[in-house]
């Protein structure tokens, strides 16, 4: 099933999609209020209300290859980093090229956002804690991911984590296929199962330290073919069974 | 005016201090309710309700030396780093010590929490944007922040950023003591006026790049002293004009 979250009325919203009818509910998964929307002409938000967004690096070895990280051994352990809710950006929406980076670049990405309270999630338990899948788009000033103590201007910046369309609930994440395309020209295509971290190993391990809540993002991590922004391009990503993200660099 | 935020009744309630008085507010800074609560036997809550937790790292020189982290040039701009709200921890609470780390780390530090959407803010309207002062111990895993990608577990961890114990609204931050004491004794003893970048050129570094939301959190960075802890051991933060910030390691 698709959840979405809309602009309806005086507050945001979520729903349940069936065809071109949105069937609204008490919060992200929660029962039907009896309201409906349309779908079409109706705004999408990001379909996440986080606390946190919690970022996988490097997890794919062609991406860490052509960004010369490669150190001949696999990590051991994710790489995680943090962007904020500031972050978020909706699927359509258009994102201002930066006057601070020379270098800003794309990175399509399979992202989940949490459903309930996961602290110390096991293998067995793991996926239960997720509400559901979307596409990612993790925004990175690549220039300054060198320069700067840490990645907090590189990665989360406002509205460096679009997010959507919206959730898809059925989806299983261990091989879907993940792409970018810039102008309509393929420039990532990995799948899931190329991860060197898969989602249950991921969410098994964020959870040791980290206390994830409803409503918190997760980005898996990118698929070789990153590379540059310029004012003007359209980025879409597209992960299998979810649908497309498309973001607009103004 | 000293601003709290305690446990009444069903939810968390923000209040003025007057005495030994706590007047109910509607939010932080906002309104008396009318009602009042009285402060001794009343549990203290971290006196912030943040998206988000921004920390300057290496902002006192000495600091910088004693890790040996000194090239010669000081920052040129704050480096920044974040941590998400489940790292909060109030007043008087026990922070267990991780049994992921061998190098768990205090660092006391001047707190402030932000009262208005803040978005490039300048150097005249920067201290117009904070709600209050508090004290703050930036806990780390030393050790780790070498080994990870990026400051995720060293800083990020549940329960590492403990804060309070309340909001003091009238402090110039410019030059406070900032001292922070283990069983004790004293460990860390600087002054704000020592910091590289001081709270308006943070605020106004920060918000070029992320909106800062009413109840986020800034952490100012750590003087000279930083050192491990070990079960047992009582941390107190105290930061003049404001009060005591006391965790225990459990």
């Amino acid at each position: 099933m698709r959840l979405v979250r809309i602009e309806h009325g005086e507050a945001p919203q979520w729903g349940q999609v069936e065809g071109d009818t949105v069937y609204l509910t008490r919060g992200m998964g929660g029962e039907r209020t009896g309201e409906t929307a349309p779908l079409s002409g109706t705004r999408l938000l990001a379909p996440a209300e986080p606390t946190k967004i919690v970022c996988v690096g490097r997890n794919y070895l062609d991406h860490i290859r052509e960004l010369g990280n490669d150190t001949g051994d696999l990590p051991k352990e994710p790489g995680l980093f943090l962007k904020g809710p500031n972050a978020l950006a909706a699927d359509g929406e258009t994102v201002g090229y930066p006057e601070w980076t020379r270098n800003f670049h794309f990175e399509g990405e399979l992202a989940l956002v949490v459903g309930r309270r996961a602290r110390d999630l096991t293998p067995e338990n793991a996926l239960e804690h997720v509400a559901g899948y979307t596409c990612g788009l993790d925004l990175t000033a690549r220039d300054l991911q060198k320069t700067d103590l840490q990645w907090f201007r590189a990665k989360a910046a406002d509205r460096f984590c679009p997010l959507g369309p919206w959730l898809e609930t059925e989806l299983d994440p261990a091989d879907v296929r993940v792409v970018t395309r810039v102008n309509g020209e393929t420039r990532q295509d990995g799948r899931t199962a190329q991860m060197i971290f898969g989602v249950v190993q991921i969410l098994t391990y964020v959870t040791r330290f980290v206390t994830l809540e409803p409503g918190d993002v997760v980005l898996t991590g990118t698929p070789e073919g990153v590379g540059p922004l310029h004012r003007g391009d359209t980025v879409e990503v597209e992960v299998g069974g979810i649908g497309v993200l498309t973001t607009r660099i103004g």
